[in-house]
């Protein structure tokens, strides 16, 4: 991976003029990492033209020898002044930053400290731009994270019995990734019962699972750094007719996402596709959030499949394709694929089974 | 605890007129969970004299009507066009944020979006030196978050064997915890062994563990929003003379500095035990960090305990002690207990015995 890192900051170097900066400074965590491989808390790129060096701080110090191949300074005092001290001898004058990254205080340190003739540039969704495009050694991280995980939910769907709790399952779950490969989950396990359901991003709670009550299980890995996504529903006991009826709603808007996914079309499009449906089922209002979400070294990444999110889908995008009805007082239910846009449609990488399970 | 939550916001509203503002705006989410309880990754709090609102987005308008006491807004577009919206209405010409805490992006939307007449003024620390001195609900809960990590520790510490691998044992460890009544870990737990334990931040690996070996072990739980963090050290055999002269002196080190931590005394007195016992053995070049840091709703908090910090401690003050020292291609150790400052000087929360466990 390292000749990988290289030819990123490259990119980025050679990127600069265009941006009409001299030097950009790259501090959010997941952007770092996708830089240099550098897989700590403390860590920040700046790129030159031809060149990079990463800073961090003694604690990381052994670390990033082992993992950053560009030029390390190892800071003793804060990086930002460090940084900021640089661009003088550099003759930096434009210091571009992620302003969705560096926080208000980052920003007045910086400016404290530089020279009086340069001068800070917000640059967004630069970085994001070039990691909305997997590489196929991503892909294949990706599709090994998306692996773990089914085979984590499969072990623990076969070990659900009736008076469980959510957090005993969750942890089971959890537990069984990380025997599997995963470094951890990739957010926090949703194991949600009966009507706790209808929360998207419920907490899994001490409640217990009954018969005859819907269960999503919402769960991700990290693994070797990057991400992956997956919802499914379990009922205990038979359904009736509405719990079925819901659920047909919720996968037929899965896969009439997943059917428009392919490069050139719009992320509003594919949203449009779930919320389509949803509507002929009278359900669209109980859809309250949106249709995915790109994935890779963060679990949210761009692009976004919203209403109001146009960017053209490209051949290597990962994204999750999850629409979802709630029901207050009633339950949700949710069905989510963690999918990569192919030169000639879209390969959905989570190998589970989508019928609801019923145990 | 939803009086508390109100107690607190009552004490922000009360803080504004001094610190010449007219309201607060809290967004980073420990903050915002410690004035109102909420459990989301999507909250902000816009503290008024004698009023808050607190705001979210759709995915969480259930969960926060159980969570949430004060008046509350559910935004479907972004929290901060909406935050800005309200100036006007409400005649807040002085709005109070959290640098450290908000973005430049953040600041720059409120910005756009505010009255010419406002002006937006950084309050740095506010909320975290009140989060700073726990009250007696808080010290009970981190009591217990110790109490459930001391035994996944003991039980973990049981079952380790040459063999195992860090990666499967920290799992085991993260595993016992969430059995026992954590949410999840407080931080990615370590699990270092020989050479490695040398990394003070190493990620656990498919690395063995083999006899004649150092393993460091720093793990820490949250539950019911609280930290806890300890570290020990354990030996696959018996250890040679090396090892248990650097064992000494980092247990004389620690001990040092708890029994010098008692209110009225500074943060930096209280490294500087630490660093003297160390560098009589020689040792001070080894101990690369801080002697420990404050912890409560998030792992980090105030105060630091290191050596430019010069906080005087107060009843009430949850932090650790934490030195440690490591040896490139030799290996690290160090003792971390949680401990509470009292009116009359500390109690150590951590039940765990501090001898090198030997196995």
């Amino acid at each position: 991976m390292n000749n990988e890192f290289a030819q990123r900051r490259h990119l980025i170097g050679a990127g600069l003029e265009n941006r009409e900066i001299d030097a950009m400074l790259v501090t959010s965590p997941a952007s770092v990492r996708y830089l240099t491989g550098f897989n700590g808390s403390n860590g920040a790129v700046l790129a030159l033209p031809g060149e990079a060096i990463f800073f961090t701080d003694p604690r990381y110090a052994i670390q990033s020898r082992r993992e950053v191949s560009c030029r390390t300074q190892v800071c003793k005092d804060p990086i930002l002044p460090t940084v900021a001290g640089i661009l003088a001898a550099r003759r930096i004058r434009r210091l571009g930053f992620e302003p969705a990254h560096l926080s208000y205080a980052g920003f007045d340190v910086l400016r404290a400290n530089m020279p009086v003739n340069a001068s800070l540039e917000p640059v967004s969704g630069w970085l994001e731009a070039h990691r909305m495009l997997k590489s196929e050694s991503e892909i294949e991280l990706i599709r090994r994270s998306v692996a773990t995980n089914s085979k984590a939910f499969e072990w623990a769907a076969g070990r659900v019995r009736p008076g469980m709790c959510e957090r005993d399952l969750a942890a089971e779950i959890d537990h069984r990734m990380r025997r599997l490969g995963a470094e951890k989950p990739s957010f926090e396990t949703i194991v949600a019962a009966g009507e706790r359901s209808a929360l998207p991003h419920a907490h899994p709670t001490s409640a217990v699972l009954k018969s005859r009550q819907l269960v999503l299980i919402d769960m991700g890995a990290f693994q070797d750094g990057y991400a992956s996504d997956m919802t499914r529903m379990l009922f205990l006991g038979e359904p009736g007719a509405p719990v079925k009826r819901l659920y047909r709603a919720v996968l037929e808007a899965q896969l009439a996402a997943i059917d428009a996914v392919r490069p050139g079309v719009t992320t509003t499009h594919v949203d449009r596709q779930a919320r389509n449906v949803l509507k002929a089922y009278k359900l669209e209002r109980a859809f309250v959030h949106s249709t995915g979400h790109g994935l890779g070294l963060e679990i949210h990444e761009l692009p976004r499949i919203g209403m109001k999110d146009k960017t053209p889908l490209a051949a290597g995008m990962a994204i999750t394709i999850e629409p979802g009805v709630y029901l207050d007082g009633v339950g949700g239910i949710r069905i989510e694929d963690t999918v990569v846009v192919t030169p000639s449609g879209c390969e959905v990488l989570t190998p589970t089974s989508k019928e609801l399970r019923v145990l």
